[in-house]
């Protein structure tokens, strides 16, 4: 293997384990010291691949929404039906939610709450993913129903999403999946 | 004025500021020093009304509720129609996120997805007053439609208010309040 290589794939391992560390702490609490400690890697080890936490910050970002468009939205070229597409792509993001590499949610909706008020290119990063994940809804809502109102549609779904999480993880609710699919359902039907 | 008459109005006046500051930089960054900067107070003047960060961010919950009672929840006794309740509800909440006395947001939205999993009393503080607001909203709901799903409604409604705060301030969306109105009308017709 290259130096080259080498260094890109600990980089990948740092990034995953960003991700699934801001998951459960928050970016804000994706700091560099537990990082490293979780990684077996010195302090300076990882500040040879992320300058600062910011930089850090952001590419986990980043790195969350490609695990997002893997998981989530590339299999829903298989759904040819429209209705159904949008059915499958909110069924697919609960489960993503729910059980996916991320050990406590999804970090992209965690910091847009966490960085609403806090301007910055974390902020940036984060308002950039959310309006990406709600033009796509807008996409496929509008396929579905083209008589209509995707941008309300949209909005009800971002939402469904971000409370599902709360009722998941902070109320500990064993029915919340079936109640947010049951919400889909009628959000979509109206 | 007694001194403990003069020690309530001081810790009232902390408990203010508090709920605004947590409402911009979430419950974790609610932490004394610039608390005590805000108010004008010294550290140690802070320290003798709430003996440290936790104890202060569970009363800071607690005052965000009871903010919430006073301004959204109370005036509703005015209204007698059941559907007509649940959309001024509805409609009280929207307004109290946008230009309530937080200048940002709510700080229990906020703490329920920064402590959903971050064991201890500020989780347990913050799940009970979201637990509180569900079984509110469950009951106007099913006193609007008896023959609707209370729960599914609720999902959709806390949702909705969690998606409007993020497509206010993260996306800076002018249209968030109208578009977030629509969708609650299809969610409360289906």
């Amino acid at each position: 293997m290259t130096d080259l290589a080498k260094g890109d794939r600990t980089r990948s391992r740092i990034l995953d384990e960003a991700v699934d560390l801001a998951s459960v702490q928050g970016l804000g609490g994706l700091t560099i010291g537990p990082l490293a400690e979780r990684l077996g890697l010195s302090k300076s080890g990882l500040f040879a691949h992320f300058q600062s936490k910011e930089a850090l910050q952001i590419e986990t970002l980043d790195r969350a929404a490609t695990l997002f468009r893997q998981d989530v939205t590339e299999p829903l070229r298989a759904v040819a039906d429209r209705r159904e597409r949008l059915r499958a792509f909110f069924e697919r993001w609960i489960a993503w939610l729910d059980d996916s590499r991320l050990s406590g949610g999804c970090p992209i909706l965690a910091a847009a709450v966490e960085f609403d008020d806090v301007p910055g290119p974390v902020h940036d990063t984060a308002a950039r993913h959310l309006a990406e994940l709600q033009r796509l809804i807008v996409k496929f809502a509008r396929a579905a129903r083209p008589d209509g109102d995707p941008d309300a549609l949209a909005a009800a779904m971002i939402g469904l999403a971000m409370s599902h999480l709360v009722r998941t993880r902070l109320l500990g609710d064993r029915q919340a999946r079936a109640v947010t699919m049951r919400a889909f359902d009628a959000v979509a039907a109206s």
